[in-house]
């Protein structure tokens, strides 16, 4: 195969070119908020390095896509490059679902440390898991691991009201989790989202007049969704399910620098 | 311009972790059915080290999409990598047909012989090639090739009856044809699926009933069309026109591991 | 990370295969008509290495897309990799735009220079600059750099009318214009596109009855505005905002290699 195996060298610093243009304030990593999580849907170690070289500084933690993990070769190698970026990796909690579900969470559990992985994603967006089960699970899994948990389901389950989004995001948080994600799901078609994409603009508002931003990630796969709670939550807006190849995308909307987000930094005529 | 040429080293093998969670059984490879074809639209040789280190076990054959193979350069080196998994190549039969209708036939096979291509589509999606002629064909390079041939066309040309679908199949399996594929269109809009991609039912079971699954290859692009044929037809139906970034999606469809077909493979009480 | 950095090796030619099939007349390289310029919207150098491998015959400028170039890293290391393929590099007009907007052009022509970059793009899509000011600046940056203008502009704005499009152009081409950029968006919803990516029609043959195609590039992102111009202007139009993905696709179009454009140009039955 081409090319040579991952070698030692760090990923090189990128440094934001604001003596060229005025660019908004960005925070800095590690991050607290204004974080970038990017899924990975299987990329080979080439495009991994790639996209690690040319925006590392967006990136802040990585998620192994659905059941990508269990089936891509070369997971430990990948893992390794990320680390050299000194970015987390996490596995899709559909895995932990079906891991619940098949009631073999020892051996899901011994699978991620055995990969070095240090950060858990606890949810129930495919499999029914009792609130109570989720919080003891989010309760026990902090002593080992930094936890995301999610809130809300895919597909054309019935919604959530605001209470129960506000409520459930603020038990998961009173749990453990270091962050509570508000689904959008792969395809950016439920939870904040209408089946068409458009941002159910009251989902976004209701949460976030109760719980302040930095507590909660936005699931936002598509550009219209990223570029709307840019314009709306600010540059520094927490924003996950963002594909790898929408990294520069989302970090040019989070600085102003596409036509989406321009207006809303930049003092503009138009 | 960066990195090695192709070394002799081998791809790596990859191993189902079923040791992890309990996984629907698939086919192995050389595989009769459970197969996955993939559309090669122009990778190059990283990008296809890439996909194969990551997921050559979950690749069959690939095409070298539409006129993508007479484009591109570096198709010998580029073919030496897909023979060292194991994965022969071959070019959309659109290259025939314009042969074809050039009176050229000759100097495409020259060409095709010439890269150390085995594996011959042969199919009248853009251009009319009579009945009788196109099955005399499948007949006759059945003696130097692996035929793969393809019933349907493109476009917004009148449907085909269920009757038309099961004896042309019938007859160019009859012919020598390994396998026939069903055109569903480089992007899933023809032949089994309606211009909104959605599955044309009637058209999938009229055709299954008669001719049984292993035989026949769905051409599936899109990702809904993936999930809907893995719950209709199991995790070893065959499948074309997949995506080279598709893959681990659709592997992940046939394993369950992915909400469309997760419910279909994993008992749950949603 | 894998790999070497690119290595002063230049790109192997790429030989059209008309051995093997009759294909139509394309111009070459450095072409003054049939150009492609190409998005690159932050690929990694292996990415762009890749890319150059496979089809740098058929790329003649590539766009760093909208704010990429101040965003991502290894740029002058990107750029040196496209030198090698003889293939002129600039940076998407926003951050000229911008530059304005902040009167900041100085530091924005010094940052252009500081990478050898040779062309400029100069463009009124986001930011309202009045015609005269662009003008002259057209004029200026002729001296140092090859131009290449955009007419049109972004979202919802009131459309241009015929005239409008045709003596803006014609201005700015008589100010020193390379070519003249007709405007589609980056997602090709405006200027001669509708909001469902549909091409308008009149504004395209309004625009060519006045002005030769040769000195007008149309933006045309999507494969159906791609393959409706090569319809209609012929295999040698002028085509930007081509997704890197997709340089191949459009060369195939141009060839009648693909069902959208075969029956073009080589007689078919159907």
């Amino acid at each position: 195969m081409p090319d040579e195996p991952p070698k030692g060298r760090p990923v090189p610093p990128i440094e934001l070119r604001s003596d060229v243009l005025d660019l908004p304030t960005r925070t800095r990593k590690p991050r607290d908020s204004g974080l970038t999580v990017v899924v990975d849907a299987g990329l080979g170690v080439r495009a991994t390095a790639d996209l690690l070289e040319t925006a590392h500084t967006y990136i802040d933690i990585v998620k192994l896509g659905w059941g990508t993990a269990l089936i891509t070769s070369g997971l430990k190698r990948k893992i390794q490059v990320y680390r050299l970026a000194d970015i987390p990796v996490y596995v899709d909690g559909i895995l932990l679902e079906i891991a619940m579900l098949q009631d073999r969470l020892d051996s899901f559990l011994k699978y991620i440390e055995d990969h070095g992985i240090t950060v858990v994603e606890i949810s129930a967006r495919s499999v029914d898991i009792e609130r109570a089960r989720k919080l003891e699970l989010i309760k026990r899994l902090t002593e080992k691991f930094r936890v995301v948990s999610v809130v809300g389901f895919l597909g054309s389950q019935t919604m959530l009201t605001i209470d129960e989004w506000t409520s459930r995001i603020q038990e998961e948080l009173a749990a453990g989790a270091w962050k509570v994600i508000v689904s959008g799901g792969e395809r950016g078609t439920s939870g904040p989202y209408k089946s068409n994409r458009e941002v159910r603009i009251g989902v976004v508002e209701g949460i976030t007049q109760v719980i302040p931003p930095p507590h909660i990630i936005f699931e936002a796969p598509h550009r219209k969704q990223q570029a709307w709670l840019v314009r709306r939550l600010g540059a520094n807006v927490n924003l996950a399910n963002v594909p790898h190849d929408g990294v520069v995308t989302v970090e040019s909307f989070r600085l102003g620098l596409s036509t989406d987000t321009l207006p809303h930094f930049h003092k503009n005529k138009r």
